[in-house]
């Protein structure tokens, strides 16, 4: 029972595909047919979703429209980061009040796609009352195979790709000041996936991965779950500027958490890169479901709403 | 800024994943990860997406929260359908009001999933007062290529898989009376996606397809402006207890319309694999853009929200 499209949503859907452009690659079809057609690829697949939602996942109070597609974006592309692969094609569900709207939110989408080499191959527009953004992304495994959550064993070293909690706390100084600006509230509206990190982390063999996008807790907890085992963290980084208990349980920063063979020189092979050095954060054992930081029980706490 | 997820939710997210299972193919991660993990296919990957937004897309007067599950995959696979390919995985994310909601959009979902061989691999759910489903799906083209809009040539003969307005017929029923039951309001709120004919069709060698979501005269001009040619109908096939005008512009009977070469045995083709009888409805005409009725000129009217 669709409404009748208006002039306004033709000219945009007309725009859209114009600047999506032809496919790069001979035999690619991209956007303007029922669907996309790609290549077939050479390794294992990831296919992904994540949704966002006006007023539960952003608030255009704080957050412009093309924001909330950068974010959504980063969101997707830092899952298939947390498989080791590598991001390819994305299509887009977005639904809001109004063409003006709908086009600054595929503003952000496709500045994230450029930023992250990953071409927009299609999507679908509403009118709705609440805004709400859908991605759903494409990969390819890395040669190794995928990094699931599932491999960390016991004695295996966890590393962080970075400092935690500063989406969180630029979350904080928006809701005291919604014009506020600066590192923090940037890491919260502009987050980044850690796709050369995820894949680095890949070829030093890491055993499992996740992304940071539900909180440290809670996500090092999906992490031993799924492998059987404990963890005990020696510390927590803390974004400059952040409280430990933002680290913890902020979530949405997108760094990667991941475990490896002890004696990986991990660091170094970070810097042949010019990557930002991981932190090591403790290790995994053999208990299961036992989480202790620095010898405290830790509560897995935090944020989650995906089942993929 | 995700709210904290309540218990239902994390309860339901568990049964999806106990219901959706681990993957039928060694090598293969469903649900579970960051994202699935799928073999790589042999043939072109199809690639698309289709939202569907409360009181613009259905009315939970008329439709269950099932009913607009099923619809909403049925639109994706209809997609690949009309590219002559087979659906092989879904993803799906739905915002809504409780999980009790969101696990019934989720019934109809997976039996549409069933119907057709199709495994829903991930997803993500929300809280959002206006109820919001987006599928992506994934399909394989057919070994002949995929089946473009624009490949349409003059002097093809057109064909739809079957009588048109049924949908638009069920709506005007239950708008009457939202207790209205029968073929009309089934297909309305269970539509069927044509996808062996649309193989069947690639098969044929059709030069161009298209799904009818939107009505026959928008989705005829979208295949003949793809095509750089223009259409003369002889007649509308018109479903029993539909008007003309129905099956017109009424959109969502996902028949599919496909452009064949001249003397191609489609009846009898169709006759072998025990699938209903396609309707010849005209021919593709060397002038671009000219679409006419048994003689007087065809509006292109119709809905339609998609750029993929």
């Amino acid at each position: 029972m669709p409404e009748p499209a208006r002039n306004g949503e033709f000219a945009l859907i007309a725009a859209l595909r114009r600047r999506l452009g032809a496919a790069s690659l001979p035999g690619e079809v991209h956007s303007g047919d029922d669907t996309a057609v790609l290549l077939p690829p050479a390794s294992p697949l990831l296919f992904a979703t994540d949704v966002a939602v006006e007023r539960v996942h952003f608030d255009l109070a704080f957050s412009s429209p093309a924001d909330a597609g950068w974010k959504v974006a980063v969101a997707n592309l830092s899952d298939v980061a947390a498989m080791g692969g590598r991001p390819t094609h994305v299509v887009a569900g977005v639904a809001g009040r109004g063409t003006r709207l709908l086009e600054e939110v595929f503003e952000g989408l496709l500045e994230a796609c450029r930023a992250y080499e990953t071409a927009l191959v299609g999507g679908d527009l509403s009118h709705s009352e609440q805004l709400f953004l859908s991605v759903a992304i494409l990969g390819q495994a890395p040669p190794s195979g995928a990094v699931l959550r599932s491999g960390g064993r016991p004695g295996d070293e966890l590393y962080c790709t970075g400092p935690l909690g500063a989406a969180a706390a630029g979350l904080s100084r928006l809701r005291q000041d919604g014009r506020a600006t600066g590192r923090l509230v940037e890491a919260f509206l502009r987050p980044r996936a850690r796709v050369r990190e995820g894949s680095l982390a890949a070829r030093l063999g890491a055993s499992a991965m996740i992304d940071i996008s539900d909180g440290l807790a809670q996500d090092l907890s999906h992490l031993t779950a799924a492998s059987g085992v404990g963890a005990e963290l020696e510390g927590v980084p803390v974004a400059e500027g952040a409280s430990e208990q933002e680290a913890l349980s902020g979530g949405e920063d997108y760094e990667l958490l991941f475990s490896v063979a002890p004696g990986t020189d991990v660091e170094q092979a970070f810097a042949r890169e010019a990557l930002a050095p991981p932190v090591r954060i403790g290790r995994l054992v053999a208990e299961p479901a036992r989480l202790s930081l620095r010898g405290e029980p830790l509560e897995p706490r935090g944020y989650s709403h995906g089942f993929g």
